[in-house]
């Protein structure tokens, strides 16, 4: 099945917004086989939405429309595509009703406007949408040329998701027999991406490149696997590639999760390992503990953060010796262990992580340039381990980069306390 | 003029990329009054590309393709295009050999596939590209029905920047003369939406509502003013317009420029007050302390941050008295003061921001709901001013509008030390 998606929102023309709905859409498409085409942006223009859903009714069976479907004179995706399909607009009184029934709820008049959303294209089923107040509608076509399918749904990001779950996604299961493809990530930060090339190399030779792909970003990647056919046959290999990948990488797997990031996964281990984390940041000003108190219920395992910028900080807070500073430079690995050692005894936590380095774009010299980075992860009661890297790029760079070493020094000093234990 | 902008690329169509390009390409169509009428996204496909390009010349008088122009086998745009237009391909050795010396100068051996780029479209203009192997082309088609111009851009974002700045502004430039548009941006912080509507009103009917635009996101407005016209009546209108709207918002409004953020103002109005600044954060996890950080040179006025998750750091740390957290709770306004007062006292620093509240999803309650949150301003020998916002949604939106109203609160009260000094 040939599939385009067709945006309509003059706002979608401008600098400031790009069409984000199509993401979802595409993840549905994918999962389910079907070859998309195009993507295509239009304004609030009747003629132009009407259009382009001609030309993609050409060559798709399946057109995907988000979109002006409000209440607005300038929404007029519904009349665009009547008009395409040479189809009247029949006015449905159980959709005004259900309009109506949500205004009452929240204690609202209904504006006369919203009159406008009860109309429906002739022959369209009605696609519920408890989330707000412009329904789907499907269509189907019939012509000597060939069927197509049409929906029209809301642009509104979470009422569009709930209509693509409850709707598209079932609707797209039954006709992807033998079609659909089942996916799975695994997460690696922090391995250069020719590294984990040549890490993950035996499963490309076993399973064909076309299964695996690998995405990176800085200090982190996923590795997608993606697995075709019937699904008595695709569920085990999915399952195969998965576990060969992941003996592949070892301790380099932080996840099997699309969603989990590393703050997320280092706080699981911190909860499981019943222990308490504090951080000593100077570069990162206070980055990793954004990071980890991101995650909701952080503050079972995270217990404070002492961003240093200031040296006389350093010293006052986390006890670092004057002379150390002096001697050594606030970037250098002395200076690092003595703020991981400081944050724990300042906090009592299990573990103090510590970064100080050269964020740039000024600081750098020619012992220590832009991108200069010392890290220390101290243990209370354990040893201190310390770790320098050179990052390239930017200051924002630096500072993210920075970040996702620290966590994963944390998480992999975490997977051997949880042998030990 | 109208417009049609059409990415190549297969990597487009997937989950993971958004076409970004467009954004550039648009920003420049703008500002020289051409009417984008859509944006398209296909595959590597010749064909697809061949119909998108025939049907954008039959409804557009310019044409911007993006992407393709690469070495290698699944880079088609340029056959695509010659077959759209139905040209031939010639090659063309000055190409060659400029992609030779740039090889050269890499001390690298050309691989044999980039002669592929050495080709163009018969009449077309070769668009040099420094910072690439990939030249542009701009091609003019003269039929009966009307003329179009066609630009061929890399998809390489840097390269096309270039390329924009380089030769499709001029070329837009020469023909825009009384349609070219000026725009500036005015920033405010902290607004209700609604409340900035009333406020500009006067602007509205001054000057037409079709020349300002209200872009909001949580916590942050662009006021967007736009004039169009002949240079020398545009200008003037722009500069008029600006100024009113300043005259309107009053200390509402922080910036005069689309790129500065709060942190990067804030940071100004420090740095030439000569004040230095540290931060007591709870709830927000230390963000406030990484926003104002990202600034490059901050550590000129920004000397660290307490994150005191645990309450016994709010003690320990900042000196907050027990006995007040065991009275008010540690979201509370007593508890705010202390904190602010605390890292004052702590860091030595001329201001102390800081804030205290319920991020959620957990931890609410009925006389404090997910989204309350307490903040307090200390300056050394100064009084301490305190705010209580309660902030709808959810825990990473808590987070972000109440760094928003914790820097906007210091920017207030630096406005009000630079009126005294």
């Amino acid at each position: 099945m040939r599939a385009v998606i067709i945006a309509v929102g003059s706002e979608l023309l401008g600098t400031d917004r790009l069409d984000t709905n199509s993401l979802r859409l595409t993840e549905a498409l994918l999962r389910h086989g079907v070859d998309l085409r195009r993507k295509v942006v239009v304004g609030d223009s009747e003629a132009e939405i009407a259009a382009q859903v001609a030309l993609a009714l050409a060559d798709a069976e399946l057109v995907l429309v988000t979109g002006g479907l409000g209440p607005t004179a300038d929404d007029v995706t519904r009349e665009a595509v009547a008009a395409a399909l040479g189809r009247e607009l029949v006015f449905d009184d159980a959709i005004l009703r259900s309009i109506e029934r949500r205004f009452a709820r929240m204690q609202r008049k209904m504006a006369a406007v919203n009159r406008r959303q009860a109309y429906v294209i002739a022959g369209a089923a009605v696609l519920a949408n408890p989330r707000g107040t412009a329904p789907g509608l499907r269509l189907e076509r019939t012509v000597d040329d060939g069927s197509g399918s049409i929906f029209l749904f809301t642009g509104v990001p979470v009422e569009l998701y709930g209509l693509i779950e409850r709707e598209l996604e079932p609707w797209l299961a039954l006709r992807s027999a033998g079609r659909a493809l089942e996916t799975a990530t695994l997460r690696v930060a922090c391995v250069p991406e020719s590294d984990l090339e040549e890490m993950i190399a035996p499963a490309y030779a076993e399973f064909g490149r076309e299964a695996i792909t690998v995405l990176a970003s800085p200090g982190d990647i996923r590795v997608r696997v993606t697995a075709a056919g019937p699904e008595a046959e695709r569920t085990p290999r999915l399952r195969a590639m998965t576990e060969r990948l992941a003996g592949l990488l070892g301790d380099a797997l932080y996840s099997r999760r699309e969603e989990d990031d590393l703050e997320t996964v280092v706080g699981a281990l911190l909860r499981s390992a019943g222990a308490t984390l504090a951080t000593a940041e100077s570069c990162t000003g206070g980055l990793i503990a954004e990071r980890v108190t991101r995650v909701a219920g952080s503050s079972d395992y995270f217990l404070g953060a002492a961003v240093t910028y200031a040296n006389r900080l350093k010293e006052q807070l986390l006890g670092v010796p004057a002379a150390l500073l002096e001697e050594h430079g606030a970037v250098s690995e002395p200076v690092a262990r003595a703020m991981a050692e400081g944050v724990v005894g300042l906090a009592g936590s299990s573990f103090g992580l510590a970064v100080t380095g050269v964020a740039g774009p000024g600081g750098g010299t020619d012992a220590k340039p832009v991108g200069t980075v010392h890290f220390a992860l101290a243990e209370r009661d354990g040893v201190t381990e310390h770790r320098k890297v050179v990052v390239p790029g930017d200051r924002e760079r630096v500072r993210y980069f920075s970040s996702q070493v620290a966590l994963e020094l944390l998480r992999r000093r975490l997977l051997r306390v949880a042998v030990r234990a």
